[in-house]
This record gives C-alpha cells, sequence and structure tokens, in this order.
C-alpha cells in the first residue's frame, strides 16, 4: 500500500505532473467491450479525425508511445540510408534518446550551435556544401523542437522561413513538437499556423507532457511522405495493441481546447514564476519565457538550498543555471510559496 | 460522440478485450499528485518488488510497452553484433514484429521448423555446428514462446532440457512470455517454476492480453544480463516518462493473484469451446488446446458464415485451419452462443 | 622467407587459385603515374565502357572489393527499412556472409527450401501473402544466385520466369553472379541474355573466382536504381581510393573474352573430373555438373583418406557429400592425377 | 586504349599516387600456385609475424581493405549497442566515411571542436559527465587520427596522457592511423612508441596512402578485444578472399624500413614546398608543416589560376585555404615546379 506518498510540487518536469481528469475519464469511458486491436477501432478513427480537424485534411496521425518514439518513425519516413538529419545541438532527439536516432536510423546528426536552442537559415546553410558529395552522409532533413529544449518558441514566420528555404534545397522540415501546444498557447495561434501552415512535413505530437497518461502522435502534414508509416511505426515498436487506450487521450486533448487550457495554464504559471524572481539580484534569466519553462542563473549555495526541498534539474553546472518546468496542474499557490522559497534563498546567499 | 458503438464479442484476439476494472482502478490511484518520471517513483519500485515476489530475488524487471519492445530490448542484453537468435519458425519475433530484431538489433533470426510451435534440443542441434566459423553469424541464443503460437504450452521440464543443453553450449535461453500466465494456469505451476526455476535467462512478460491496459515486463532472470537493461530500454524507445501508470497495471495483475485468476479463466474458456465443437463431424483440433486458444480446421464455407458475424482470424488457408482466442472477460454464455452458431454453420456445411 | 612454401593444386575452392597473368600484367600497367582516386580516373571509366558493351547501355557499374560488399549494396538500392529479401536457404548472403544484410541492412532475409539451389515461381508464391500486411516485413526483392551454391545454373528462360512474376507483383530481381562467368560459358551463350535480356535489376558480378586478383562489381540494369549507389558504396566500405587497380581486372576480364575463357575452362575441368568417376561404384552425383564444382557423396573412408592429401570441402556430412571445386588454372593433369586418387581411395573403402 | 593518358603530379592527395615498386613486385611474387583463402596462407601469417614485430607480441593485425572498414570494424570491438565514439569534429570517420560508423555500428559520434585536429584530455572531460545517466549515449572510445586531418602530428607523450586519462575512466582509445607512418618518421620514433607504447588499444594501419595498392590493417593493441575482430571484419564486408596480395602489401612495408623510407620522403617533399612559398607575402600556414601535407592560405585568384593547371583541393573556401599533399614518389624537381608556379601566381595576384 503507498498510501502515504508524498511528493512537493515538483518543478523538475512537465513529466512529474499526473493526468488531466477529464482525459482518465475518456480512458475509461473506452473501456467498453471488445474492438479491434492495433487501431481498427472507432476511437482511433475519432482521434485521426480530431488531427484533420485541427491540422488539415491532408493531415494523417498515427498514435505512438513515447517521443522518441514519434521522432524516430517520422524521420525514417524521410531518410534514405545515407542521409543526415541536421538540428540544434540542444535538439531532444541529439541529446536525451539514448542513441535511438543512431541506432534505429542508422542516421548521422549533424549538430548546428544556437544561442537559444532556435535555429536559422544561416545555422544550417554552410552544411548543404557537401550535397552530391559522397564521401558524406547527406543532409536530407531539418529537425526542430516547438518548443525547443531552451524554452523558447519560433514564430510562424521563422517557421516558414526556414521551411521554404528547405524545400527549396529539396530537403524536409521535421518538428519535434514535444510542447507544440506551449507555444500556440503563448503565441496565441493555432498548432496549425505554426505547422502545416508554415510548411512542417512531419510532426511529432506531444500529449504526454500536456496532460495525456501516455501519448503522443506522428502527424504526417506531407501526403506523399505517408505510406511507410504504418510499418515503420511497427517495426519501430510503437504499435499499440488496445491502441483505442492511447487515441482517446490525444482525442480528448483534442476536444473543446483542452489541449490549449493546460498550456496556456502552464505558461501563465512559467511566467508567474519568472515575475517572481526576476527583480532579485543575483537572479537572471537566461532566455526569455515563452513556454512552461524558466532557465534563471541563481547562487549555487541557493541551488543547493533549494534543491533539498524541491526537485528541479541543473542545467548549465559551470553558470550555475537551473531549468524550471510548470504544468496544466501547477496552482498559483504552489508557484508563489516557491517563489517565497527562491526569495529567502537568494537573500541568504547573494 | 461514440454512443451507438457496439461489438460482438470478439475470438479473434485477446488484445480485443479492454481492461481489467482492478487495473483501471489502479491507474486513476496512481494519479495522485506529481511523481518523479522514468521509473523514479514508488509505484514502480513496488511492480519491482512484485517481479521479485513472483520469480525469485534475483530477478529485475522493466516496465515496457509492447512485446515487441520486451522481446527486441531482452534480446539486446545477449547479442553481440555478429549473433543469431535461434527460434521457431512459428515465432512471433519471426512473423509479427515487423522485421524490428533485423532492424533494430541487426541479428539474423535462424528458423528451426516445428510441428506445435514447441521446439526442442534436436531441432536446434544441427544449427549449432557453426559456431566458430566466422563465415556465419553465431547462435547465441534460443527464444521460445510460452505458450506458443499455436497455444501450445512447454512443460517445466521441456524448458528446463532446453536451458540445460544450451547453457552447457554458452547460449542463452530467452521467452517471449506474452502468454506465460495461460501457461502457468494450464499446468497448474508458478510462473517461476516455467522461467526461473527451469533455466529461462531473460523473459518478455505479457500483460496487456492478460487484462492490462497495456504493460508488459522484461523481466531478467540472470543477473549479469542486467546491467545494459536501462540503455537499451530508452534507445528501444520503450522508456515511459510517466511511468507509474504502465507500473501499476503490472502491479495489480501480480496482486493477489489476478494473473492466474484471468489467465484461468480465458483457458476455461477455450476448452468449453473447444469441447462444444470437437464432436463436430468435419472439425478437427490442429493443436491439443493447453491455453485460451482453439485452432479448429472447419469446413471452409462455415469459415465463411462464421467470419460475417464473429471476428477470428485464418491461420492456414490452406488446411481451413482458424484461430479463435478467448479472454479474461470472455463469459460462459458468450462461449455457448458461439459454439450454437458454430454447430449451426458446420452442419450446414459439413 | 617463405621459400619452401607448397600447395598441391587445391580443389576447394577456386577462391584458392592465384591471379591470371593478364590481369597482373594490366595492374602493373596501370601503375603508371598519378591518377584522381576513387574512380575518378580513365582505368575506371574504361571498365564501366566494357561492362555497358558486355551488359547493355543502360548498365552501370561500379567496382567492389568483395561478394559480400556487392550484394549488400546492390540490395540496398532497392530495400525500404521495412523490407525483406527472399532467398534460397542455400543462398551465400544467407549461409556465408556473417549476417552482413541483417546488420548493415537491417533486412530480414526470408528462406526458401530448395532441392538443388534453384528456386522457382512456385517456392516465393506463398511469401507473397504478407505483402500490405503492417505486422510483417514486405517482400521487395527476391535473389538468386548463378551459378548456384550447388553448381547448377538457371536458364535464360527460367531466369525470365522469375522476373516476370517478380515484376508484375512489383517486386525486384537480384543475381549474386559470383559465378554469372561459368553459367554463361556452359550455356554458351552471353551473361547478358542470363541478366539484362532475362530481367534481372541488379547484378553482383564475380571477378576473383574467375582469376582476378580481388575485384568484383555491382551492375545496375535498371536505371532507375542507380542514383543511390554512389553513397551507398561509400557507407558500404566498399570504395578503393586507388580505384584504377580494382577498375583494370574487371576491363581485362572482360577484354577479348578472358572471362569466358577462363570459365569454360574451369567447367570443362569440373565436367572431366566428374567423369572420371561417375562410373565408380559408391560415388554418385548429389547435382548434376553445371559449371566449376562437383558435388559427389562418397565413402566416408575415401572422403578422409583424400583429405589428407588434397584441400576440398564436406559439403553434407550426413550423406557424405563432398565439394571439388576448379578453376581458371587447373590442369587437365592436375583432376587425372586426382581423379587417379580418388579412384583407388574409393576402390580401397567401398 | 589509354594510349595518351596524362596526369601532372597531383598535390591532391597522397591517394592519387601509384604503388611502390616492391609492392607489385611483392604482389607478383605472391602468384605462386593455389593457397588457402581468407587468410589461412604463410602470407599472410607473415604479415601477422611482420606487425608483431613492430608493434609487440602483443599486436593482432587483420588485413582491410580501405581505411573506413578499418575504422569501423575496429570501433565495432569496443562498442556496445549504446555507446558513442567521442571524436574531433575534423575525423575522417566523421567526415568522409559516408556515415558508416551511424549505419554499420549504430553509433552516435560526438564531436569535439580543436584548432588543429589535436585533441586533449581538456577538449573530452565534460562530455564524460554523461556516464551512467541512461538518456544519453555513452562515451566509450576516443578515436583520434595520427596524422591528423590538419596534417599535424600528435607526441608520443600527448597520446600517453589521452590514453592514460580514458583508461583511468574505463574507456578506450582508437587511433586512425592513415598516415601514421608520416608521424613516426616525421618524430623520429618507431610506431610502436606512438601506439602500443602511447597506450593506444586499436589502431588502424594505413597502407595505401604510403604507397601500397590497396591495404589497410586492423592492429589490437588489447589483446582481450581481439575476439570478436574475425567475426566483424567478415560483417563488415572487408574480408578478402586471395588474401595473400592484400597481406603481401603490407609485409612488404613494414619490410626493411620501407614504410620510414616513403613517408619520410613524402614529409620531405612537403617541407621542401612550404619552405618554398612561406616568405611570399600573402601567403600564411594555418598550420605547421607535421607530415606530408600543408595547409597555405593563398590569394584566391592564385588558387584560381593553379587549380587550372595542378590538382589540390580547397580547404576552407571562407578562408582561402588550401590543402597540399605530397607522396612517396614526388620528385624534388616536381616540388621545384610547382613552388615556382606558385610564386609567379601569387605575385600576379597579391
Amino acid at each position: 500500500m503507498l498510501t502515504t506518498t508524498f511528493f512537493p510540487k515538483s518543478f523538475a518536469s512537465d513529466n512529474h505532473a499526473g493526468v488531466h481528469p477529464a482525459i482518465l475519464t475518456a480512458i475509461a469511458e473506452a473501456n467498453a467491450g471488445d474492438a479491434p486491436a492495433y487501431g481498427a477501432d472507432p476511437w482511433t478513427e475519432a482521434m485521426e479525425d480530431a488531427f484533420r480537424a485541427e491540422f488539415g485534411d491532408q493531415a494523417t496521425a498515427y498514435a505512438m508511445f513515447n517521443g522518441t518514439g514519434a521522432n524516430v518513425v517520422g524521420l525514417g519516413l524521410m531518410l534514405r540510408p545515407y542521409d543526415s538529419v541536421l538540428c540544434p545541438a540542444t535538439a531532444h532527439i541529439n541529446t536525451h534518446e539514448g542513441g535511438a536516432a543512431e541506432r534505429v536510423l542508422g542516421a548521422k546528426l549533424v549538430l548546428c550551435p544556437t544561442d537559444d536552442g532556435k535555429i536559422t537559415v544561416d545555422d544550417i546553410r554552410d552544411h548543404l556544401s557537401v550535397i552530391g558529395n559522397t564521401q558524406y552522409a547527406q543532409p536530407r532533413v531539418l529537425s526542430i523542437s516547438q518548443v525547443t529544449e531552451c524554452g523558447t518558441a519560433y514564430t510562424a514566420e521563422e517557421i516558414a522561413e526556414l521551411a521554404e528555404f528547405l524545400h527549396s534545397r529539396g530537403l524536409f522540415l521535421h518538428m519535434d513538437g514535444a510542447r507544440l501546444a506551449n507555444a500556440a498557447a503563448e503565441l496565441g495561434c493555432s498548432m496549425r499556423a505554426l505547422t502545416a501552415d508554415a510548411g512542417v512535413d512531419v510532426l511529432s505530437f506531444g500529449g504526454t507532457k500536456n496532460g495525456a497518461m501516455g501519448a503522443e502522435a506522428l502527424v504526417i502534414l506531407r501526403p506523399e511522405l505517408d505510406p511507410p508509416a504504418l510499418f515503420l511505426r511497427k517495426q519501430g515498436m510503437q504499435l499499440a495493441s488496445k491502441m483505442r487506450f492511447v487515441s482517446v487521450q490525444l482525442t480528448a486533448l483534442l476536444t473543446d481546447g483542452l489541449w490549449r487550457e493546460n498550456a496556456a495554464h502552464a505558461n501563465a504559471m512559467a511566467h508567474r514564476l519568472a515575475d517572481g524572481v526576476s527583480d532579485l539580484p543575483g537572479v537572471s534569466l537566461r532566455w526569455p519565457v515563452q513556454s512552461n519553462a524558466v532557465f534563471p542563473a541563481l547562487p549555487e549555495k541557493a541551488i543547493t538550498e533549494l534543491q533539498q526541498r524541491y526537485l528541479f534539474h541543473m542545467w548549465d553546472a559551470n553558470e550555475n543555471v537551473v531549468r524550471w518546468v510548470t504544468s496544466f496542474d501547477t496552482t498559483p499557490e504552489e508557484v508563489d510559496t516557491f517563489v517565497s522559497d527562491i526569495r529567502t534563498a537568494v537573500s541568504a546567499h547573494s
């Protein structure tokens, strides 16, 4: 029995949050007798409809277990065996996926340094000079994260500029959208505006960090890339047998704007947190808050003290930058208490 | 809205069933505030304890999304880059995993024909003659399915004989235990007797087919194989961020014998079904019923007629053998109705 | 110092022979100052011309180091990540390439049993039933060996029948032509008749076993498969820097019919050998001689005795079938001496 | 007919040179009747002896077709499926091997920027912080090039410092020694002093760039890494059937100091070339000459003019740095003529 389990509110990750009640309810309602496995069920069909409604009629969506799976299967749609993937050095596919891209896809990741996780046309132009040179893996796709691992958000115009350049050179644009909802909420636009309408070819849509139990989606926005998807998902070990229970989580997020409500709330909590500490001497934000993450530099001793009571990660130990992440269920009170404790700790050590 | 969805009881797969209520409840109870991600939570710790209680203190268990993931990660613990996997030609890893073993592990599967899905020492002896020959992929592990894809069950003695032979030759024994519970229920023994005590080195433990929503486990029974497991699970795209919701499903199955109750019931329904048709002229069982599957040969026209109302798969179109599978929630009444319909259809076409 | 090295004529493999003098001369003549590396040299251009002359204007040829490299790179031209390769169980890619296809291509080999190494449409038809089923690796190409590992040769008609069937189903035909020259010499036709004209899409052309020092070629007969070849050869570790010295070996073989002369001689020696022993009681040929290999069953003790003086391999220890292979430089006298020794040994033990 | 082929002396690559006469002679002498294939021949045994004499009794050597093959197979000896390879960003395995490491090994390359191609302990220390973190590919081996792709040479002490640090952290040291001979010649030491004695674990030994026709070797200096070598070479498509003709090239280089003679000459020609231009206004050397390569910055128009008559590569188009490489057979006269032409071109455009 786990009756006495207690965790304080975590500011370490939106993966530490639980499941939104509406999603739990949707799961329970889907437990209604038998249904065909592997996606041939009405709940999955409804999920596919929901993605078309959100991203456009040409969009096809495939439920996935996790973001690494969605990224690897999605990139696999575009890669020939001798291709490489351009990405920021900070990209999750580079730093936090255990080498899955190299192992499963056999693909080289070509890393581009950035200041804030956001890549520009200038960052990739030089890398294209090897196109046609048979000694080199061939650049085929750029993978960007929205929002980035630095919490920053691309505007629709920035994405469109990348897409236009890439397409003009025969490359594709992939988006790791683990927190796409947070970007759209922050920018006050649709997710479609940041993806299909901006020229994104393949999207990993994140549900888990935004209130789902465990549900991501591969969303293909360029139909000619679609044919291998079912085969690659199966081979990529991402095919759920009782898929309906994954599908309903995604549908719930896409219904009545739950995705936006959750993301907007998480973002608001991040701003509240940043606002609460930004006037403190010795505290500076490494990047502007554009989603549900805050990256402040703090006095080292304040970090040590705070980590005894709060869960959060060191981001850059050389510069004492930490990462705080808020979630769909972070409350203003939790933020305010945290702010108060931060202020005390920083004051004591600055 | 899916208000009018109706599916008759499926006899196609235990993946068509829903989720056992106790497991849904366990999931809902785990939704209790924040918890560390990626397995550093008390629910996952409890799950690991439950596996040790069931399989012995040396067992380590890792939650996985699906059986293909568990198989691929588990085999990966044992394989060097130039190794092969021996398995029956009927093995799920060969026929139903989309080539994942070859793609992700880069390993050759060496297939052994069997009559009934069960492999013996004699079936593999000749394949070991290439050991040490550098022109050949090197046999490293035998993968057996318990129960087999033919619904047949190995006895503990049969498994021990395989393990002893393999170990004496420096090979390992892997078990795809997607339906291990059904075997243990049928044989009236513990799961440990069929695995750890019989010499199985690595096990894929199946939860989903036995009432879970989506939860499998890699169980390592030989501790020296354990070290790479966390790395390979991550790279194998099987690491759940909100892992507690997978872990509690496994714990629920291992609590108060729910796994055995579910499996025994499904097996009983398969026997009831087989018993109900076995006296019919024109009906013969391809293999004895030793779990929750029945493989009868039927008149072709009876198959066609029944498939208009019931979901089940053709197994061998050349010999008109079909597969019927029962589940933890198949009722005697559903079986009896099906039997009645089968008898009518067969009588009309024999 | 190797002054006293002595090897009797080997009947174990055409890889045991040395290099034809014309090829050594061609190599020495190519050592004429500097030349661009990686194939941008006139000798390589001449080699490409020679292949076009032999196989048709649409043929593109790429020098490779060995047969495994040619097979793997060639198959890679046709495979999507989720595809499988159909081949006879005896295929070199299955039995003697160390699992390279699975490791480098990530592809499943689907094995078809044959009596004599030759595959027919009936052998593969059933395997195509999984096309479109996303649980299965997808059959994409059939790989046949000409001559087969059993020494048997496909006729042009047999190849055309396979190609026609495969193409009608959207599959490709690959030929491992390590001993294609021997087939053409035996059948009295051009190599083109057995490949391009019969519908072969991709060919591994063997030079080494037919008198070269170390030179094979990937020959692409269907131009739309050509584009990735340079990239895959590089990645497949088959790109020679001083390529001219590989290219001239191939050109020499294709000049003035040297390939046919060498192969016809080797074949004649195999027939002479087979004819010399076929009347012996206790000796029977496992397969008809259709190239430069003979597969006789012999009394076990005769094998043991002969292997003390001659190099040759056991083929099937259960049936005491051995393999004798002749080469471009095997002399009639060497054959006759061998025949005499065989007759003595067999007579002593039958 | 290639009667009118003419190439001026190339300064583009030591791969443009032909074959040293002693090596051609050794090849011709090895063409002495039959010999077992795949390395079971006395010429290969002699080659293995020669490597032991040069690198120490614990060294095992395996003939390889090319440097990419030697690197990939050699790295494969050390890597677990979830490991990464640290290397300079300039490493040949990163920039010029077509993504072979990622495809065949499934390994991530972790790039370290350097000024001059030479890596130090400080360059890699931070990368080891992820050891034990299961979200990351695990650093397992550092691969350095001797000489580097910038033509610079590590001293024995620099290598030993790297090895000591790596071994203390449980990592290995790999050396891409495509031009190891040039380093040893430049530093006036043995190749053993720069490898086995300095702590290198696995070496790719280069023969082709130093006068061979096409011969490299994988040299294992840490015996416990040896067991998989034969299997990985076969699977890595690097196993020559008529291996004696590769082996004798390596033996010839290691006999009577031919390797040093060739390399010392090439180095001397590079120094002569650098010395001949270093006083020119507008010419500066990007890196010091420490082997057989010169990397000067030149006026852009001079480059254009010179490339109309001479083969050499642009190294850095942004800074107008080119690469000139000399070979075992570059003559002083060829260098002097080139110097004269350079002086004229530069004078005209500075």
